[in-house]
């Protein structure tokens, strides 16, 4: 990560407090409120880098200008400027980094219990990633953004290749074969896929069954490769041993009874 | 589609052969080719559109110069500019949209036989098209090139969306909901990550192979939503029925007894 934590970006030696105090309105307040003033510039890159995703969160990337993202967090545009003196470029790069770190937090689980329960914690907070930043997601993953390049790719691309090695450690097979990854790396592709369908329907259909849904479609994906793959079959067969009659596992399993009961004349 | 056909296109009015038949080596032939003055408007933009199609499949379109594709159809960079005048931006979304068109042909099928069948023939279609395109339908598919536009969004959206209405045709479900609906585009988003897959992964596992799993993957995804929804479940059961054992649906149903048998549990 390139954080610009250098002396020369100490608030303490910047301009006069007019300029950091400077807002939307153009006018500066009468008594500078030190809260302003003592953020570090730790603190002062990630509450603009908030007001940023907050920003693309509602609107394409290419329509948050750096007055937008310095109205937001209440501050300067030269103050923006000095932390992000590539600009927008710059700004919307580090925007999509910090979001890429949240993303992939979303998948660091403990390795025990059963994997289905492990999965739904997972999507839940990657749903509730989703939720929030909802237009900023979109634009983010659908790419056609001007200022989407390479570099903005191989980030989103990390953040997928995160994901499906956090799963794969989950599946407990410490050299996954080429079917087995397939499978996965589809699963997140679908989820993704899924995601964007979700914001486009209007988020329906509700959070929770868009999360066992796909809940569902991993085991469903999975079970269909193990048909296929013998380590994919061993990887499934002790995944399900770990499941619970009473967890999505098994609801999934009595619910699709009746789908297949008129289909054995395919057995 | 914007096709330039106007009068002033017209090769016959165009300037001294020497133009024309202007090669890569930068030498004029002694002797004109008459095929090559002969062709139509329609016919010369065919030519162009499917060296430049040839050249997108071998690198990114922003390393395909006008001049590479004068260079690949053996004709003159004017005469590329004479047919897209918008130079490498319309010869790319033109390009695009005449690759979307074969794409979207690739879903076109008879409405009979197991479904299975049917989406097999599909997905042979193709996945001929990624393995003959293969860099070039990366590149397209995963943005990150500087011509990409959210008009060029907008045409592979439009491959999707046709992808998807033919699947539903397929299903003869009239009016398909919602969880139907995320089904076919989630399955056709796994598809198009599987593609990218397999060009990353040098082409493993085998056209058939791939094809017959995705075919799985489609049953598994589509039973998963059945359990879950009614109207998925109507469709699901209809199409099973007219499935044969011998056939995908009955070998996938056959080499599954083994990886659930230890899944009694669940019931």
């Amino acid at each position: 990560m390139n954080r610009p934590v250098t002396e020369r970006l100490s608030e303490a030696e910047s301009g006069p407090d007019t300029l950091l105090f400077m807002n939307g309105s153009g006018t500066a307040p009468a008594v500078p409120r030190p809260a302003y003033r003592r953020l570090s510039v730790e603190q002062r890159r990630s509450q603009l880098l908030t007001a940023a995703l907050g920003l693309f969160a509602q609107r394409a990337p290419e329509d948050v200008s750096l007055d937008d993202v310095a109205n937001a967090a209440e501050v300067s545009r030269p103050l923006v400027y000095r932390y992000f003196p590539g600009g927008k470029q710059q700004l919307y790069e580090a925007a999509l980094r910090s979001a890429a770190d949240m993303l992939e937090r979303c998948f660091a689980e403990p390795e025990s219990g059963p994997l289905t329960q492990r999965l739904s914690r997972a999507l839940d907070r990657y749903l509730a990633f989703v939720d929030e930043h909802d237009a900023g997601f979109s634009a983010l993953l659908q790419g056609g953004s001007v200022v989407e390049t390479a570099r903005t790719g191989a980030i989103v691309d990390e953040v997928r290749r995160a994901a499906a090695d956090q799963i794969l450690r989950h599946l407990g097979e410490p050299e996954p074969g080429l079917r087995l990854r397939m499978t996965v790396r589809m699963w997140i592709t679908a989820v993704e896929g899924a995601s964007l369908i979700w914001l486009d329907e209007d988020k329906q259909p509700g959070l929770d069954e868009l999360r066992d849904w796909l809940v569902d479609h991993f085991i469903a994906l999975l079970t269909a490769t193990a048909a296929r793959d013998t380590q994919t079959a061993r990887v499934t067969r002790a995944a399900l041993k770990l499941e619970a009659a009473d967890g999505p596992a098994g609801a999934l399993a009595r619910r699709l009874l009746p789908v297949v009961s008129d289909a054995t004349h395919l057995l």
